[in-house]
């Protein structure tokens, strides 16, 4: 593998310098004739128009990057070198605008569409989840997706304000009705907190999606929701969301959202590395708010995550190759 | 039930908007006609000279009504509405006086005391663990009540700083000794930390009090726990008291006396939802200290944990009002 | 004047107790009957969608209530008991939709101009400088309106974003081109700050506003600026709109586009107290941003120039009775 | 000069190192020989019950002393090395009982008059401003001290909270009362912010105090006020009083009571070095609050007024000495 | 035993009071008499020249020193009063030159090195781990000692920056390679994170060390970790290093490395304890770093923990004069 | 001039996006080719091993780069547009070696001496003020350079620490001992604080050094100080060092060794707009510590300031091209 994809050494160059980057990987922007060689690309996607209460999340690719700096090239419970099995830049941030909703989904769909175009696997780092909409959009193929989700919320609501149909309140439910996802592979771990309604999952439940509410997980615990999400998604194409609200808000209070009683980055960490081998087309990891956080920990949670993450990625890249 | 107590709906109003009121709930003020009608009322405690340390606590109300504005209708491990199953209302502050600790007290006895005779369940929330004094007051009946405390503190030292009785150290060493509480149908939970004295909690234990040391908590579990608390108090009148220091620091640092190697949100919540049916008269969650809650995660935990024992109270209202 | 429209006084209640609104006012939300006789309604405008970087002004109208717990009753400056020239009260706040920026706009106007309507003079809080341009709306006369304007940007940019008309850096000039002011008799006092372009004020000059740059500032000193706003703005009716980020921000750094350079708070209310006599029919503060507020100091400054704002408008609701 | 009494060196040992005592000063607490030999005991007061909004002011000395490691030996403007014209040393603390303010309020007189009778000129630091009536108990002498005091407010109310004579807004009064100050040799310097009535300084003015108002300390400036403060005390034995809510909030944010449009830091080592010579027997600075004042600046300006005010004290001893 | 080295009481002195002493004990500095007396010296190490990322913990020593006036007198779990089976004092600091790393080690070892020498044990408060290089020299004797150390990192790279041996990555191999240590008797517990290279551990498991990962941890849980730890140190003398960085960042965010995934504060005291009756010559606790630690929490954390380090060389201490 | 050095404008992507670089610049990273046609180099120097007291610097440059994105293209003041006067660019960070100061110092000058001979103008933006002593060496001519110099420090300190002759207090005087700065030709400005020897500056002055002292400083006036500094230099040669500690703390909090009573921003823009024409070869912006910088405060002041130095050295830039 070429050196001119590897993050730049600690060893050699402190991590307190140089411009940060996604895991002090190359920046490769558009334009860039590198990207065609890109297998894997970290991409920001600074956007909270979806925010129904605290904003901020529009700051939280740029925290990111620099809190993952922290990030280095070994991971030693999959003994696996990602950086070594899979070409990583870091792609910049997608287009978004900040003044329009909508203009910003249909320009967030495009800068991603466009690296799933050129055979990159998009890792994506928000905003709020509303921009897992444009993003399943953009990862669009000939069958609906499976879905893990990581997250408080099931974020399958219908409407707010009045009516209002895009909110990160409602991207998955978004999703299945334009057909982006197959719920029947969909599940979602963690959800919890009080509810505007107790049938506020049904619609989703109604669809076949399977929801592990947090009384379940402390029953089953990480390894066996793990194994229950492989059974779900099968060896269908699947998308991986990671809520940061997912995470107790001791471990990752800058978040707009954040609900009391969530696993720890460690429970995270282990169910995580028990999704090794689903066949994993992209993924998100959202919500994370600067403002709300003010030591920074929550970006260097949302930065080590990232690392789990794309090392499920890299590892499907190579069995991709290998196969 | 009238629409006439219902807090406001986020889909309507979103929860940063307007005046802070506990849980979004009306504020019912002193000499309010509404007030007639509340079941659940909803008090803070702004007091906190009974700090022997650092102080703060007088802020805590208006903080927690800040944070609760995250908290919805429906409880979902419950199952239950509890703003459908009992009237609650937002009645405003006990009066204090932050020049005299006595008078304070006598106050903040008297504005809960009239809470009591109008029928209305007090939920308070302080100030310092010293408020917890004047309320059981406030609560007295014909037989002493039965307490379930949540604490790393048992709070039953005689005296400090040369024979002062009233601090924030002594309030249920006070009220065994007026009389208010049953010490054999009392319950503290998880008393840790270092002591002045290994005889500190003997008194307590002499009465005949159960205290659950931590580490006999770590053996038990919190829903051992719950059914102990619920056989140490019987089917008699009970208090619940909830000093937010009995959580672990990491989530609940904004407090005058932290001690770590508590329980989470989470095992709180576990111990609470197991005490429905308990015969609760009034409750208390205090110690919240802003000054020390820079990121506000600790009043965000409290209003959590005022949702769990405010639907405690509404499932016994709706019982009462039922048998 | 009638007792019913005082602050509570923090020596009979401190001011950290009761529920938090504007002053310490009694609180005449929507529908309340009390709403008839309020002379100055303070209202809270809880929207950011204008905003081109950084977010979380919406929550800015609940941090300055809490804030303004500090304020007392009389300026000694004015020789003035504003609360007993003007009936005043808490409005609460206008409605707002966070997922739609027009629907908010129309909102914002709605719940202003039914204070207009009844004859109350609105004080409005940001909110971000957006809320100026349905303010304006909603204060329209015959005639176009004067402004005194205090603000580090000249706010009158014409499209950001490839064509976008409605964000935070356009209100005065879309207020201009909807015939809401009058340019010649609008006056901004202290742009700075590095450019987009040499001639982004050019427009506004072209239009005949009066633009004291901070250069022009520092020659004249506070009291001459407060002299040249009268000038321009005469005598007829103005209206007064304060951002926050005109304030150096060392003073006020809760904001979303700080400028090194500004006024202290002390020169602002020279200014302000300079202005006494202005026939203004209406006025805001807008642009406190919480989040980036992480010792409430931008709010504490935003609620004292509130004051001196409020004295200004029950100095002239004075007038016009005695008148 | 011995060199017992010099603070430890910074070339020597770094300042991050150590016990942090005031300005690295040996610490000499109750019962220690060297006592007999300070001439200047620098004390810490932890007391804040006379608080009567923001409490926290208890934890200043602590933090004042950890940030005064940044004070050196030499004070350029004066040309004076103090501690070579004064054996100075760190006291210890007052004894407190945070518990009881009235037998706080002996024990802290009792601490500084041992100080007194031992030849000692003490420099306290607070703690919250009712500190300053204790102290001047102690300082009592044959005739009624004169007094100059920096502050944003006057601190001569009557009472609070129906009718309670003894918080941080009435220590003046008292000690008009007790005799302790003559009012005609009495000066206030930066009197501002809202006030509970226009008459709420009549009472001082009435006793023949010279209260100086920002707006006409605006006017006059530092060197001029400074006259007239000597003016005002003449020759005679006067007591200093540094309230550090005198300085603007924007330097100075950690304290109870901010009110905004004060005199910077700058402006007060200009008033400050202007009292040279002027007879003082004993001095303060009070109502810094750890707890409000998260980066620590707020104690870093008192260290640094301190070190002011020390020189003004180490002269005073030299020239006595001398004299 | 003597009272002369009995903490502070806080009943006596509230804890916010006096100067800031290592759990409030008596100040006993170099060329004190009272040297001589000391069983255990709690010493400051204010050096953070080996750190290669976020440097502070040069100010950790200080901090600590704040924090552990929470510390009361009692170990409840041990039924023990350690300050009265060994007479205990703060040392103060090691002597540092924070321009010369080596230097500064030199500087350090000697400092300690006459603690050892006066029969006192050390019980050392970072600074960062490099530190514990010059602690171990201090502590050398006839053969090497055994090791239990609580870190995420194993620090025992060899070399960073090209070639640069003495950083806080490295102290452990430095140690065994001077002989210092005993690798079959050295156990690390908790390492974890992404890693420079796979290898990163294996010099140290070859030369014997015991390595429990942070996966091993979660399965074996922490009494039979700790059980490991006392079969592998065995009978002989033994070290015991704690990085405070073996703590998850959620509990311990004030640190240079933070690496998400730790055991909780609860955990290590669990641990902690189950280590009564090893002989430890000699204890260090390090790496707390309050820049990064703005609510204190880090530096509250670590002084509970060095309270239980106290203990056990508490209990050494009594065991040896008994036996 | 050619686009491909023009800032990325936020109207086309919002200044929340994408990575951070120096004003939103191209970076042009060692090895780029576009190095050769950059006129104007603005590169990061994280090395805080100067530091003697609080460390942190080390992070300055990644914070500034974050801080600068708030920056536009136009200097109204100067009715200028620098990005199109000189071509500039992020050149990345220089080398550093955090475990070896005098590898470090050979390692930036190195990285810098390379800007010079490929015709660039450096900008460098430390680090602490040591790295002033390689930047000079790096800039090296035939003849000594004048200096201005802001700071509240002379730097011009001899030894420390027994004989230490590199840290942050000895840069200029190593660098006149050196030959690369001409004394005469040097100007301080702003110097103040306690001092450590009233001679401290004695060295600098005999040298012939001009040394404005913040007295001085007041009575003149920014303007004034700015024509003296011209005179000072005359046309010769000259380097710019701005240290962040010259501005007064309120301002600039985030800095090792703050000293109250410094000058405002709005001063520094003043005297730095003064320098217009002097012929420059080099500038740096030193002592920005983000860890003591929790609002981002200090960055931002240093961002603008750092626009307002890149003006003078673009207008050098262009006159030297037309000249």
């Amino acid at each position: 593998m070429s050196d001119a994809f590897q993050p730049i050494s600690a060893n050699d160059r402190p991590r307190f310098t140089e411009i940060a980057s996604f895991m002090r990987l190359p920046h490769v922007p558009e334009g860039d004739p590198r990207r065609a060689q890109v297998e894997i690309g970290l991409m920001g996607v600074p956007f909270d128009l979806g925010t129904t209460n605290r904003p901020g999340a529009r700051h939280g690719p740029r925290q990111v990057r620099d809190a993952s700096a922290l990030i280095r090239r070994a991971h030693r419970a999959h003994g696996m070198y990602p950086f070594d099995l899979a070409r990583c830049a870091d792609m910049g941030d997608a287009l978004v605008n900040p003044a329009d909703l909508q203009d910003s989904l249909a320009r967030i769909a495009a800068s991603v569409a466009a690296l799933h175009a050129a055979g990159t696997v998009p890792l994506c780092v928000g905003g709020d989840h509303l921009i897992t909409l444009p993003l399943l959009r953009a990862a669009k193929r000939d069958q609906p997706l499976g879905l893990i989700h990581f997250d408080s919320h099931s974020d399958t609501w219908d409407t707010y304000f009045g009516g209002w149909k895009y909110t990160h309140g409602t991207p998955f439910r978004r999703a299945i009705e334009e057909g982006l996802l197959d719920p029947k592979r969909c599940i979602q771990i963690g959800i919890r907190g009080s509810m505007y309604d107790l049938a506020d999952n049904s619609w989703a439940e109604q669809q076949g999606m399977r929801v592990v509410y947090i009384e379940e997980y402390w029953r089953m615990g990480p390894e066996a929701v793990a194994a229950e999400a492989r059974r779900v998604v099968g060896d269908g194409p699947t998308y991986l969301s990671f809520d940061i609200d997912a995470i107790d808000p001791a471990f990752a209070p800058g978040t707009g959202t954040p609900e009391i009683g969530g696993y720890s980055p460690a429970e995270a960490q282990r169910m995580l590395r028990g999704l090794m081998g689903v066949d994993f087309v992209a993924a998100d990891l959202v919500e994370v708010s600067p403002p709300f956080d003010q030591t920074g920990g929550t970006a260097m949670v949302a930065a080590n995550l990232l690392f789990e993450i794309l090392c499920l990625l890299a590892g499907r890249v190579a069995a991709r190759r290998a196969g």
